[in-house]
């Protein structure tokens, strides 16, 4: 397939039988030339489909303004909704975005993260993999001084700032809140804890029942991917359990509602005989019923600020090497899932 | 903030003691190179940091193995899944996607296409924002030869193939379903009818009714964004109608989910009272009690699909020419929000 050649600026000024030194000039808006004269330029480089020679402009200034974006999934709602964060505040400051998913495998993390260098992203923003287990592929930017922002699941690194919430604090509020509906025996649905949300959430869980004088339970907790279809299986495997658990803590709404649907079926009535809080508040929780209690995530927040700081940081604004960590506000939303209290008088 | 410099191939020469040639030989994995070199060129290179020179490279074979991908939101099940099938063929080819949404506006649509075509990205992909009028700011590719895929919402044009689902079908069927179950005042909610999904939706959900004798009513057509939240502004105009209708087809799942749950608060039963069908077969039509009959969208073969002809055009595998439209199928699911059969015979 052949392409038609690449019109230049020396096209524009034969055309307009001016210098080429005019044209270049005009197309940088120096004041030097004329207002008439810009006009006759822009309207003929429109006209003819001119495109601003950015690879040149670039290996000039040795910079790109792309932005480089690796998450674990972008079929995610809380994800999908980050990225929608990010890109606004990258489109307001003329940035684009270079993303890419891992499919939560961190083989093809490091592959993503080679591409991104070699494409010579001003700056990165990264979520982690579920199955990372070091973060030596990022090296390749810190060393050229090309600053990385992790952001929901992250990675201490001394040269890093991480956005992200309390997840402890988060998981610690939802259990707690379990306990004081009256539930004991409470098990916790999560991911595996290589990744500082999971381990945060357990141990807030964990902290909750220490607290309240709750012996903590190694069966209790249930390790999975956190899908739909992962809760539906872990409601196989609560109804096997005797006694049966009386809450679950999910450490996402997605599989909370997967549980929730098929313990439903199993004719376990929830709050009453087994109360349930997510983590999220996925628009989900709210079509569930009853309604599922979860903690709320700021997931378009979350985009701004790592945006907003990575590029204030390019732009020399607010350098991010003095900021370890940025934490964003959660709350617990109580809704019908977990409310045992009308029921228990029954 | 200053960069260290780049790494060259001349440092890797000098540091190896080996000719410039000999290193960029290595590079390009030319077989005159002893393999015991290469390694030994590789290994350096890794340790040093080295970057291919990919604008340079970019500059020498006018191409840059990236494709521009513009979608009208990214915080939609539906969009994310088509991402995802569009990255699992674009990776495995070697290209990196950049991705925008419009959110819906077709100015942001315009600058979306201008920032992509001066990255000199090798091919779009690109599905409408729902206000877009006319699609002349794609002229820009056309002109250039670079080749342009419209998927899901499309738009007719001489040179560009569509890849989406024969929209008009699946609300054909979704509507006659509901006939069948003996639904005769049957309201549709749907978008703006600027775009070809929802124009051919009403169009089938018309056809639908034209066969079965039963007259089409303008006031049972209801316009919105097609979010959860206009479903609920949906469900309060329907409670206003007199009589009210027998069933609800709504052109999206989320809308519908919204409608449901304002209704059955509102005392409505579904089905016996109205019946409900939607389209996408998103996750939350499983969720939703009853479960939502709906069409099933292949969201992730439409990715894969749309990836696949671009990438394909662009190798010279099949040019993309003489193809106009790729039709994938979809097909009517029928759960419990449509049954009223049983219900009838209460």
């Amino acid at each position: 397939m052949s392409k038609p050649k690449e019109v230049t600026i020396y096209d524009l000024a034969r055309k307009l039988n001016v210098s080429i030194a005019t044209v270049s000039r005009a197309l940088k808006d120096d004041p030097v030339v004329s207002k008439k004269t810009k006009k006759k330029i822009f309207d003929l480089a429109e006209e003819m489909g001119y495109r601003y020679n950015h690879f040149a402009r670039n290996l000039r200034e040795q910079r790109t303004y792309t932005i480089g974006v690796i998450v674990p999934r972008l079929n995610s709602y809380f994800m999908s909704t980050v990225i929608a964060g990010i890109e606004s505040v990258a489109n307001n400051e003329g940035y684009t975005l270079i993303i890419s998913q891992s499919s939560e495998d961190a083989g093809k993390e490091i592959a993503s993260a080679k591409t991104m260098f070699n494409n010579r992203v001003d700056g990165m923003l990264v979520s982690l993999a579920y199955d990372t287990e070091e973060i030596s592929h990022f090296d390749q930017f810190i060393k050229k001084n090309i600053p990385l922002i992790f952001f929901d699941r992250v990675s201490d690194h001394p040269e890093c700032t991480s956005v992200l919430i309390d997840n402890r604090k988060g998981a610690y509020e939802a259990t707690s809140h379990l306990i004081a509906q009256g539930c004991r025996r409470i098990v916790h649905l999560t991911a595996t804890p290589k990744r500082n949300v999971y381990i945060d959430r357990l141990a807030g869980y964990k902290q909750a029942l220490a607290d309240h004088q709750i012996p903590f339970d190694e069966k209790y907790v249930l390790i999975n991917n956190l899908s739909q279809e992962a809760g539906t299986q872990a409601a196989a495997a609560i109804l096997q359990m005797n006694p049966l658990p009386d809450a679950i803590f999910a450490a996402n709404d997605n599989c909370a509602v997967g549980c929730m649907l098929t313990l439903k079926k199993a004719g376990i009535r929830i709050p009453q005989d087994m109360a349930f809080a997510g983590f999220n508040n996925d628009p989900v929780s709210t079509v569930i019923e009853p309604n599922l209690t979860t903690i709320n995530y700021p997931g378009y927040k979350m985009g701004e600020m790592s945006a907003a700081s990575l590029i204030n940081h390019l732009n020399g604004v607010n350098s991010i090497d003095t900021t370890n960590t940025i934490l964003l506000r959660s709350e617990l939303i109580i809704r019908a899932s977990s409310l045992k209290t009308k029921s228990d008088s029954e």
